[in-house]
């Protein structure tokens, strides 16, 4: 039924990966959706056979979701675009697009993390490339196989005028994909950025051996970490308790999957950040922010000692152990001492 | 080295159950310590072995840690008592040392959970009972046996006198048992009263085959939930988002040991509540808790589904089915709309 929703939108998802591809089967369960692939192949299997096997195999995707690999027949006529693409790719992809999209028409991010050579969030690099294009994001514990299983999950939707966010809600949510409204913008992004050092933090606790109290103290600290950098940035503090924040945080910290937690458990068994990265095809988001992040925190004459430790773990050669004795060895003072 | 620590505080632990007995060990390294055991075969094991088999089997504790049956010679030195028995039976041993106390020795309760006939918090009914006594909590993601084997963890010391908290902090806090100082009571102490409760939510998840992201997901609306009962109940919103609550909530919704998170996976896979319940030589804290911390939601006009889920399914017969349709049927609003 490739029919326009009750609410009327149009949603246009560029980018085919496992995320984005996920985002577009809810979404065309509601409203007309379109998703560009750059990968003919790709926009072939979705639009003919209703499924992405390079990137969700065995998922069937709704038959009424549409794909090209002409992005201005994606945009043109949506009333929403939704940016599946990884950060190093957002720039340009949105540059080639902007030109094709009616006035006002809302972007909404999905991808965590910060563009590398200037540390902007992504909806930073909207306002930047798409002036007058109001700017949100979609984040929270969503890992794309459970909710195409139709796991429940939630998920946040962020615009700073709340309204926006309300009228596109019905665009994403589905029975088991519950998505929350929140005006946090930044708060919602910065704690989608800063997840994955924590994610390296937890998976150290895991390779050296250690249990839940462990990791449960590891990510209510670390929380607090990213709570005190997140709010000097302009977010505001229950935004990093809710589900683009802790929620995220937990199901990263948690899962098997994670790219940056099992990055941690390697560290805490002993390999060296060398041994790892080498086998790697793509280097680990978290990885890559831990110096920035740590550098920003610096800057902000914040004292964040578990992004310190992820920083020197994985760039100047320290140990797992030398890191735990680092964290260990500080004095413990109030626990809202900011 | 049975000496007197440097703070020159002198400890009296009253319980040698597991978290108790741990406790003590914890002190007994810092300072004096004494444990009070009802029965005399541990006590002796204790003071003469320096084990516990009963609840710590496999462990050894602290050579300095002395141990008595005579709750008197146990306080009547003491310059601060920790009071780890179980809620039933706080109000009766307290009654029966409290005249044996020096003025003004304050009183920390390692106890989570109200008391049954008056859902009271522990330090209500110190306040109760040692009118006079500073009363404060100690509380986290401490299982005890982690603790015991050195894994690093941390807890929070909470007294209204925040003064008073950093005074007994070097009592308790070891080189991988971190305590941090707080000053809402109130906020640690409802906390760990109505983690149990999300335990069992967390249970059925995982009975019903669920994976990280709806967990995450239950953990984070869980933790709103108590943060919107624990701020009216005048806790402090941060401290909900702290060790006592977010760090012994995660731990707790994570342990394959927590016997509410257990009762909850058996009810997630179909079983019903009495057959349970009859196989429990104790009733899980949480299945108690649920009807009173709903009551008690319903009384101050709040909105708490999964608490009303986990009270329905306890002690209405609902099925964990029928409970997950009930949240999914429920209109997604604000993320923070308390």
């Amino acid at each position: 039924m490739n029919t326009q929703g009750s609410s009327g939108h149009r949603v246009a998802v560029i980018g085919a990966g496992s995320w984005g591809t996920t985002v577009a089967h809810l979404c065309a369960q509601n409203v007309e959706t379109t998703i560009w692939a750059r990968q003919a192949d790709i926009a072939n299997v979705i639009a003919n056979e209703h499924i992405n096997p390079a990137y969700l195999s065995g998922c069937e995707l709704s038959e009424s979701l549409g794909a090209t690999t002409d992005i201005e027949v994606a945009v043109a006529a949506a009333s929403v675009v939704v940016m599946g693409v990884p950060s190093h790719g957002f720039r340009t992809v949105l540059a080639d697009l902007v030109g094709h999209l009616r006035p006002g028409t809302p972007i909404v991010s999905l991808t965590k993390g910060v563009e590398q050579s200037t540390l902007l969030r992504m909806t930073e690099v909207i306002a930047e490339i798409a002036p007058g294009h109001p700017a949100g994001v979609l984040s929270g514990p969503n890992l794309a196989r459970e909710v195409m299983a139709g796991h429940p999950a939630g998920s946040v939707l962020a615009f700073a005028d709340e309204n926006m966010a309300a009228s596109l809600q019905s665009c994403f949510a589905r029975p088991t994909f519950r998505v929350y409204v929140n005006g946090d913008v930044i708060g919602a992004e910065t704690a989608g950025a800063l997840k994955n050092v924590l994610a390296i933090a937890a998976g150290m606790v895991d390779g050296m051996g250690f249990g839940d109290n462990t990791k449960a103290t590891l990510i209510t600290r670390g929380l607090s970490e990213i709570a005190r950098l997140g709010t000097q940035c302009g977010g505001r503090v229950l935004t990093f308790g809710g589900l683009a924040g802790l929620g995220d945080l937990i199901a990263t910290c948690m899962s098997p999957l994670s790219r940056n937690r099992s990055v941690g458990e390697q560290i805490g068994r002993g390999r060296t950040i060398e041994e790892i990265v080498s086998e790697m095809n793509m280097v680990a988001e978290g990885v890559k922010s831990a110096r920035p992040v740590w550098e920003k925190s610096v800057e902000l004459g914040l004292d964040l000692p578990i992004v310190e430790q992820v920083m020197r773990v994985t760039h100047e050669g320290v140990s797992a152990q030398d890191a735990l004795v680092a964290l260990l060895d500080r004095p413990v003072a109030h626990e809202l001492d900011w």
